[in-house]
């Protein structure tokens, strides 16, 4: 049975419209793409491509190592990347962009009462340091900004301890974000906030946080789930909590780094772009393997497969890899500033920065037109086991481009596991598999490169 | 149908033989405890003990922290448990035992080359320490004690990484515990160690380790999986890997410490024992709750539950508290080489210390005629389902006892992560729950109540 005919039952017996031709026709063309998508696929899972983004993840993380932005690291990893996408074969280039300069320094923390324990801290992007001698303080702990808001009197003066139960990343995350402002609006003179995950090996977790405008800057920084929950059950005997806390974190002038950018040009329409995309950057604890270096990896193997087999699809395939992601998108804010005069000409953005594990779907934000032709492309994908489309394409870094309402995709992996190491010194090469990498990067080349070739852009 | 048809039937039709009524009537016996096995049960799981013997571990860990050997921390936790258990109505008495007293110090190790890495460690106890400005060395990397071998004129000046996969631990122990001095025979100047786990958030895990006679005692650490997994990389790479190791671990003389021993006296022959146990040290890092904080408090709870349901056996029941288990059982074998001239008075000797999660079975080492005894004590747990008996009961500290003939059970739990948490800083209540430590008093008081009341002791 043909895809035609298959569409043919599916709308019944009615006269054929307009529109259904044209569905028909996109279901054709999709299809027409089968054997290339194959040949993708057979080259990245079993063939010459096998292992190939695992190992060249295990070698950028292996000899850069994590590259918070405004780093040392960082600047090698871009220098890193540019010179092996240039020795790959693709056209590539540098855009610079201004970003952020924090740095850690030294940190520690301590219980002091109601008996003396060391607390695993990791400081969070952009908090302010403490005095020299630390903050010592007694602490209060609360389980949620309303308990917070009922105690409100009491957080004058105190180190405020927030052990807010793990629901999901998108919802818990609050609590790293505006924690300190929601406290320092009490007095509080500190936050130690309950890592953002659901498990621990007494394992701190950093991240980004925003001081609110008018607020007091108050030192901030995670603390692990197992020593949230220890103060909290001492708060709830009565004990008092005291603890001594130290940083001296630092906010440097804003740094100099670049996007890096690696291209297949189309040979129909050059100035139409299919991009793949995610970020160089990375915490400045663990490698960065799994948050982002993975993504990276998967955006340039797709470009790589497409090269080996000789493809070239009608439009510019591009991989742009981010710069500073992890303080809020800031080289893709820069990037999406710069092009937006040519949006009309952004075909589909694509971003991985959920981890490369096993894939299970494509995530997809597009209108009901576009949505068509994407689930014709992912049954391209059925020798992996992906014909999955699923709703909401998401990521920090495409996301400017989609509110204007340009198609975006992202990846949905088997990703159980993926915010126990997140932000953490978990985020090494030992949680990524070559396998996982390998179905990755077929689907995403797949993806890009039908995109790319079709005869029409997606439908807006 | 009764328990003698069911025994009947399964010896078939044979006149019975005096060893078939003496069966038949141990049967008979066991089967008379029915309904204080569920009394016992239902006070504790469902009773007014619900929660108890958790409830009293987050009491002491809170209140103690770790608790190495030599320590001021176990020194209090001895008083904590003695004042604890005196207040539970208990007898209770303390047996002095010198324990080994090592001090981990400061400590920290660093990659050179190829680049700067942090590397997370734990030194090993009775470690040697570094001179005051460290070892810096080249390391050479093995996954085996077969690869040193083969390498052996490679290790001489060396700092030798052990990356042996994990099988067991039984299995794979073997390299922290002998690590040192078989580097050290080939001249290596110090030894990394992969902790001994199957998984990791970049965690360092300690433990005991040996230097052999004769041997030079070299510094030796554990490392995580994480960074020896990146070492066995770089090696593989051809890269010459550098790493600095400062270690100011030192040992002391020996110290004083006591084996803790509470007891219900046994109303018809107080001079009989069953033996229940657990260790109360710790290492010093985590918080030594589930090693072995949930052993000693479910020994401890079984004797509160058959006190508190108004039972007294025929023998005395006697939970011990072990000190410096984890120096190698060195309170037990004090305890054995005490009491060894009473072990004909010692009918069963049982140990909890591979974690109170949810019970799946007794273990139990014992004579034939022992284990058909055991066999019908393990069916009064149907009530919670655990009425497997398992073969081999273990633990370090009951072990003299077994080797001597005495009968040993142990708990079997479903510790599938138990070693993600042993050892290390993830050790803290947080991996424990209410329920399952419900679960293992339970077991562990019907067990013991039974086996000390039945009219005779376990034949040999």
């Amino acid at each position: 049975m043909s895809l035609y005919q298959i569409n043919y039952n599916f709308h019944g017996y009615s006269t054929p419209t307009k529109k259904h031709s044209k569905v028909k026709a996109i279901i054709t063309e999709v299809a027409g793409y089968a054997d290339v998508a194959k040949q993708i696929i057979e080259l990245a899972v079993n063939g010459a491509a096998q292992n190939r983004s695992y190992r060249r993840l295990t070698d950028f993380t292996d000899t850069i190592g994590n590259r918070v932005s405004g780093s040392h690291n960082l600047e090698m990893a871009i220098k890193y990347m540019y010179n092996a996408l240039k020795q790959d074969g693709l056209d590539v280039y540098l855009e610079p962009v201004k970003i952020p300069h924090w740095i850690r320094g030294n940190e520690s923390a301590e219980m002091v009462l109601p008996r003396a324990k060391r607390l695993a801290i990791l400081g969070l992007s952009s908090s302010v340091a403490t005095p020299p001698e630390g903050i010592e303080a007694e602490v209060l702990v609360v389980q949620s900004f309303e308990e917070l808001k009922k105690r409100a009197s009491e957080a004058q003066g105190k180190i405020v301890v927030f052990n807010q139960p793990f629901v999901s990343y998108g919802e818990t995350v609050a609590y790293r974000l505006n924690g300190a402002s929601e406290a320092a609006k009490l007095g509080a003179v500190a936050t130690l906030i309950r890592s953002i995950t659901p498990f621990s090996i007494n394992s701190p977790h950093t991240g980004m946080q925003s001081y609110q405008n008018g607020v007091k800057q108050i030192p901030t920084a995670c603390i692990t789930l197992e020593d949230a929950e220890l103060m909290q059950r001492m708060a709830q005997r009565g004990q008092k909590i005291v603890v001594r806390l130290t940083m001296d974190a630092k906010s440097l002038p804003a740094a100099d780094s670049f996007n890096t950018v690696a291209e297949i040009k189309g040979w129909q329409h050059p100035e139409q772009v299919v991009l793949l995309s995610g970020h160089l950057d990375s915490w400045d604890v663990g490698q960065g393997a799994m948050d982002d270096g993975g993504g990276a990896m998967i955006s340039w193997e797709a470009l790589s497969l497409i090269r080996d087999l000789g493809l070239r699809p009608r439009r510019t395939l591009r991989t742009v890899l981010w710069t500073a992601e992890e303080q809020g998108g800031v080289g893709a804010q820069q990037y999406y500033d710069l092009h937006k005069v040519n949006i009309s000409n952004f075909d589909l953005v694509m971003e991985s920065d959920t981890g490369t594990f096993a894939p299970v779907a494509l995530q997809f934000t597009g209108s009901g037109a576009a949505r068509k032709v994407m689930e014709e492309v992912v049954k391209l994908l059925a020798p992996i086991n992906t014909t999955k489309l699923e709703k909401h394409g998401e990521g920090t870094d495409i996301s400017p481009w989609m509110q204007a309402g340009v198609p975006g995709a992202s990846l949905h992996v088997a990703d159980s596991r993926y915010f126990w190491f997140h932000h953490s010194e978990g985020d090494t090469m030992t949680v990524q598999n070559p396998r996982d990498m390998d179905l990755c990067s077929a689907l995403w080349a797949v993806v890009a490169f039908v995109v790319g070739d079709l005869q029409d852009m997606l439908p807006r």
